[in-house]
């Protein structure tokens, strides 16, 4: 069934693909503290239209905890997040770090939230007024949603790259998952930029390094599911309690074009542009937003 | 199909049981500019029971035009509601607005955000610092949700009024619609108070004349949609398109009792406490609460 | 001179009457983390009227260090801020937090800003929901300021207070200090609870045992400076350098009656409701609110 | 006396230099509103660096009513802003519009609230999907300030003009009066851009038609008062008053260099970076934005 059951995030579509050519995956998981890390690299071109993702490696870290009360868990998500930043970025010393998204609608408010944490090192650098010892120079920015600006984020953030040269562009997204336990307990980092029509927000095309000129670090985490995800799983639901009731699956009745039919009819048109997402959101949200601007300040502090 | 397909709309609830007894309904349309009332009365205790509302009257005004640019439409949507309100609540001149909702969540924030834009006067006229002609003494507070207060928000509510004594309580609410054309596009008035287990948030009891000691007129927009209504209208909508290509309708197979079986399982226990909403919510919210707070502020003045 | 140089600070007031029978002071030090503990008891009416004070105890927290980068020094301050609330209030269980000042004006949203990290208990407790053992029942408000309420903050929770019947009252305030080198870097807790007047906005009327019927502890920070402070001490050090120049103090050509009459003419009106705040002071005024309410979230937890 | 009073305006400037030659002055008043127009012209560079202010021209609107609850004077200055914006950009039909300043500051979120209610265009424009006939092809951003970003606002700019070729800027800044009675009150249009160390925030570096490339419109409002401007007004009225007692102004009894002495001193250091404001500076504030977006919104309609 191909309905559009839009996912952004790797792990995901592996489900789906996992025997195919040019896909790799690795998983472990630290025993201490129950995090799991797979990793998935799409290393051919035709993986990669396969997948709907670009070529390069996608790690997911994963924790059922992520969002408990317990203080020590979200330390230990930003420590385990400081070091696969630190394997993805090893040498570039002059950081731009991009807060995608829109700070009006909660779930999408995950990276300018990130950017209104971070420890900005660039012009203190430049005036030498920073008194620790800091090698990394950090900069940020808050390029707003095409809404609100009028503009893609590509050309903002192209015309900033152009004139403050960082050595790498960190981009920080809220997602769409298609699994409501991924939401908000799970973070992707990928090497490959941003891609279109990603993230909850309207910005639209690329942020990579062939669009901006310097390698972008992806680091999103899905905060809604879409509406046609929900209904496509509904739909799965009802055949297969249909199945267990019929001792038939009524789908079987049909040709694979006619579900296609059925599924795209379902997806009200009204529901197209809606987003799924918890009641709790803002606590989630906030608390995801420390975690990863506290991974990144590590990564400034340490090196 | 009895699936849990919640709104806090009286008019779409309305629509299955029109012809129940002890329902009455009127309808007008503002020709000119196309706002269209639709005023439900349950008169009776038994349709209260059936209708899962309060016994009272609840009127709705609909506009499709309600989120268009154009400035003046605005204008008369809130000129609209301001007659509504000095219908049901003419001769009260202590008035507190309670604007509930969690801030922090964009489709929730309609209440706080209506308290924000009020035109103030208990204390100026306390002190006889008013210097404008003004009988009403108004009032206002945002209490909270639970999450963040640990109180009921009838214990807050009951505790202020019986401080300050109001003669009625206006309180905002943002509602969940089972139907994505009345989004953002709708204001039910009551003057029944608000109901245990409405709106998104998560205050519960009732606030109502009984509860907190004055009559409570409730002002509410549905800004999101529950999953079940989603999922529900999903199914429908996929059995009809069966019965075109089958001939038959497969959910004649089923007893009634196998129906809900089947509507309980495709309902995600973890979307439970999830709800829809459209991508440009925060503009919409904004722009309605600038309404609902325009009619009150010329409630205020012009009584 | 009796220019009014408004200060809430005790410890800034004791420095002109610290040789008057009724106030006792003890300072200490904590030597490893700079921390500066100073307790100044008023023991008797006499010593309150002439302080402007009620009589109580008034513990200052201050450290030269409180806002720098240094992650760790947050913690040490906020676990100070635990041992001293511990100290205060011992044996209560059910604790309301009352997050005082207005959430839009930067310097004045210390209270709503340290509600809104808190972890709140009372709604779990009393649904048996929390899992962990924790034996406070913590719950909160932001009750906001008169120009936006129309009501007292004395109003509001004397109401609260009455409905859900707590031990004691936390209310944490922004103050107004008199000298610069407090601002942002001091904290005062007091058990004597918040004066008339006192804070940025404008709430009113005391919040005390006797006018709120619980015991009411105060914790505030000076976050502003008040105009006619800063004339004030422009003022004394005028005069100061003309006397080092003309061998005599200007000020001694004046009675005392005239002194005070150039005191009340140099205050512009128009800065009578201004005040005078640092640039960084979103950032600090977060970063404090974050220390209290780590150290309330700890006095949750451990007791 | 040349004690450092800051102020961004033209007019306080103009009021000790309006002899000077390559400044000229015209006023009119707009009798039916109240509205005061104040165009300053400084016409050579030997004018600029005496008032330390750019070749061009400086209009200000001022108006002892602008605060008042009465929602028809918005209006009024909204329609005269608009009209002065085109008289300076006449021809231009690609705007890119600066909001200047940090959100989280209070006084200093006029450029960032103004941005916000912005009707933009340039998206709309560019898709085809603008239904109303608009000319004029509106983007917007919010820099945001070096603290946040670690850039200068000028690199930004820049790297934004260049990417998306706006014919205009117009930039929204807080600025700082040296006068109580001009604050919230005044709106300063210049078509000189933004100089160097202006505003309250700390972007330097000036946004002219020099430094990225296209003509640069500033619209400032004063809503700040420095601390250093508030204690040489302090001293003028100490000696007045000294004068009035004494006979003579004490300060005839120092040479200049000793009244220059005298006014450095009593700065306090700990002061310089402080600024001073009004209680009610967020209603102030939001007020005065959509003032200003209106004005903007309407050019970009009538146009």
């Amino acid at each position: 069934m191909k309905v559009e059951s839009r996912t952004d995030l790797a792990v995901e579509l592996q489900e789906e693909y996992s025997e195919f050519e040019g896909i790799r995956m690795e998983k472990r998981e630290k025993k201490e503290n129950g995090i799991r890390e797979t990793t998935i690299f799409i290393d051919t071109k035709e993986a990669s239209e396969k997948m709907g993702k670009a070529v390069g490696t996608y790690i997911t870290l994963e924790s059922p905890h992520f969002l408990e009360e317990d203080e020590s868990y979200f330390t230990e998500m930003s420590q385990y997040l400081h070091e696969v930043l630190d394997r993805l970025i090893q040498k570039e010393e002059k950081v731009l770090v991009v807060g995608l998204g829109n700070k009006e609608v909660t779930p999408d408010a995950l990276g300018p939230l990130v950017v209104e944490h971070l420890f900005i090192t660039r012009h203190l650098k430049k005036e030498s007024l920073l008194q620790i010892n800091c090698e990394k120079e950090v900069s940020a920015i808050v390029p707003g949603v095409m809404a609100q600006t009028g503009m893609e984020t590509q050309e903002i953030i192209r015309g900033v790259v152009e004139q403050t040269k960082p050595d790498v562009v960190i981009a920080i997204d809220a997602l769409a998952a298609r699994n409501s336990n991924r939401l908000n307990k799970t973070i992707q980092i990928s090497n490959t930029g941003i891609a279109p029509g990603s993230g909850v927000g309207n910005y639209r095309q690329a942020l990579t390094k062939e669009t901006i000129g310097v390698p972008v670090i992806a680091i999103g985490v899905p905060t809604v599911i879409s509406v046609p995800a929900i209904v496509n799983d509904s739909m799965q639901r009802i055949f297969q309690i249909l199945e267990q009731v019929n001792g038939n699956n009524v789908l079987d009745t049909f040709t694979e074009e006619e579900q296609l039919e059925l599924a795209k009819e379902i997806v009200d048109k009204d529901f197209a542009s809606m987003f799924v997402t918890p009641k709790n959101i803002d606590e989630a949200v906030r608390r995801i937003s420390f975690t990863i601007s506290e991974a990144i300040n590590q990564y400034v502090d340490l090196s």
